[in-house]
């Protein structure tokens, strides 16, 4: 059976313009080549081994998840060297000794003395050897030891004696999303870089070795200028990219790769505003644009193809509704908009709105050529 | 092998309490009793068919849905009376048609003159008798003819006269979310009924009769003090409450049957601030308790057991990371939260958590009992 045309496909659905893709691909790749360090992709973002590979293509191999689930799907698919980049909960060291025991090279992370010691203590009960990395925090933007912690030292040691595998530290500059100009992301990155090296560096001088020194965001990885001492980069979001990341001025709209297809269901005449068959269940209620220059809602609208149609946003969501108004609530002209015209929608947060499909629907020409699963939960 | 306990399932996972369920259900079927009303339940909150059951005891079987999704999965199980209750998108036509055919009774609601000629094309072309209720609008919060609309009858009339049936009316008061009092509910409720009951007088001075007058929202329906001229009553999200409902003065707190289970990953000592397993994929983005009188963040924390703990809210949220804090960022003491304690997650609105799983664990007696899954998707 041929593939449905995009006038054809059940709304809402999840797209992904596959030449859009591989262009931001390309980018990350040109930069971190530049910079002369590996990429360690995020699949968070992604959840999918199709995509996974297009973006692991060049790169060793090595790869950063953000639940269990992932790293069993991404496994059964054949990637090993898989880091678990959420502090570990001590109610999952069992779980993670299980993946260990079954051959998957499953590093964990951790940025406190309390977890060092639930780690230790489950690996003595397990017989398992954890392979952990330190958490570094450079912006205080939420986890992570600061690089002149006195408990970062003494941390480490106690996984080391305990038989731990200490494979080095971690930063992600989660700070770098509320970052108001391209200077500031590029201070970011200096940032990220300084304290994962400097982390690196004083556990060095102990005694305690970090074969990995690893750094990541999209938009610290996109502006970072020097990476010395760094031997990887995360990041996932740059696969997408999205509304929140183009705010950032990180990319432009029309890089942006995902995508909802939508269909108009009627319109609120006194208002001027149009409803859609998309509300916040399929773009997710994510809002992080709010905080931005140009708040863009629950989404930027395209027409079905991708192109342009100004500044029509997805004002309002209610689960399977959404209300598509101008900046400021401006009428729309209606009947640009009729009942039955499908459109687009371009996401505050590729993470969040992909989250709210199980699959993705990829257009190689704008013609949808394939569906890729996600592999959603826990 | 028995059934792993609260400490020990993997986390984030979605829990539902039986008891609290089950009051719920009780409370709702008490009142529309009251009011000589039955319940069509809108099953887009609980998507699972064991709780559907338990909603329909005791009313005639019928129920509404906001994806055919979900039509089609409680059809499997023995529902065949379903209302679609999102404005029938025009691509979704043949769909529906191919759904009458395998013997489902779907209902599909329009607003839109529009919409109604797209229905009669299809509905010729398709050689399918589609039944229809006519969407009224009683508050200005989304969609609906208003009751004094002209295009309500002729609307009306060119369904019926190209052979559609005609079902009736329907009104969603979705504005009883955003009241402040709980007279402004009774009155909301009041109005809601009103402007169902004089849309179908209407159609029916005409010759247009409606068999279906249907109202409904779980706040409208619970504050109801009145409903002559009404033949059903939809509400969905009262099986589980929410905070907003909490805020509303609809439930309380102690009534919400839906929470998270989550996991202490570590601290933010400087912030005194726990970061635990359950971030915005496990709890959703939705912010509705951000214009009530109390802000719950993310959600309220409660203990494993449930029991209050205080006004400990998730504060913030990253893809997997929660952030817990006391009301306007206050510290709360560290110690009470050490990392690998266990404490549960209630949701601002339980539509939007629960649709970040595929799965609830059902809680007897706080112990879990059963795993059923979701129908998400569409």
């Amino acid at each position: 059976m041929p593939n449905p045309s995009l006038n054809a496909l059940p709304t809402p659905c999840l797209l992904v313009d596959e030449t859009r893709m591989q262009a931001n691909i390309d980018a990350m790749n040109a930069q971190l080549q530049r910079l002369g360090v590996p990429l360690r992709p995020h699949l968070k973002t992604c959840k999918n081994i199709e995509i996974a590979r297009a973006m692991l293509a060049g790169h060793p191999g090595a790869a950063a998840v953000s639940t269990l689930a992932e790293a069993d799907y991404f496994f059964r698919h054949g990637i090993t060297d898989l880091l678990y980049a959420v502090g570990i909960a001590p109610g999952k060291l069992a779980a993670v000794a299980e993946r260990i025991e079954a051959g998957m090279d499953l590093t964990i992370i951790l940025d406190q003395a309390a977890t060092a010691n639930a780690v230790v203590s489950a690996g003595r009960q397990l017989g398992c050897r954890f392979r952990v990395m330190l958490e570094i925090d450079a912006d205080g933007a939420r986890a992570g030891f600061r690089p002149d912690d006195p408990d970062l030292v003494s941390t480490a040691r106690k996984l080391v004696e305990a038989g731990a595998d200490l494979a080095g530290v971690m930063v992600h500059a989660g700070g770098s999303y509320g970052c108001s100009s391209r200077q500031a992301i590029v201070d970011m990155a200096a940032t990220e870089r300084r304290a994962a090296v400097t982390a690196a560096e004083r556990l060095g001088a102990h005694g305690l070795q970090c074969r990995q020194v690893s750094v990541g965001s999209t938009p610290t990885a996109l502006r970072a200028q020097d990476l010395a001492g760094v031997t990887e980069v995360r990041a996932g979001v740059y696969i997408f990219q999205d509304l929140v990341m183009a705010g950032l001025g990180i990319c432009t709209e029309s890089e942006i790769a995902v995508s909802v297809l939508t269909e108009v269901i009627g319109h609120r005449k006194a208002q001027g505003e149009v409803l859609v068959d998309a509300g916040w269940m399929a773009l997710s209620r994510d809002r992080g644009t709010a905080s931005q220059a140009r708040d863009r809602g629950y989404g930027l609208v395209r027409d079905l193809d991708g192109s342009d149609l100004g500044e029509v946003i997805v004002q309002a969501t209610n689960q399977e509704h959404g209300i598509l108004a101008g900046p400021d609530n401006a009428a729309v002209r209606l009947a640009d908009f009729p009942v039955g015209r499908r459109l687009r929608i371009l996401p505050n947060h590729a993470c969040a709105t992909a989250a709210q499909h199980a699959h993705y629907w990829l257009l190689d020409n704008q013609e949808p050529a394939r569906l890729l699963r996600r592999c959603n939960g826990w």
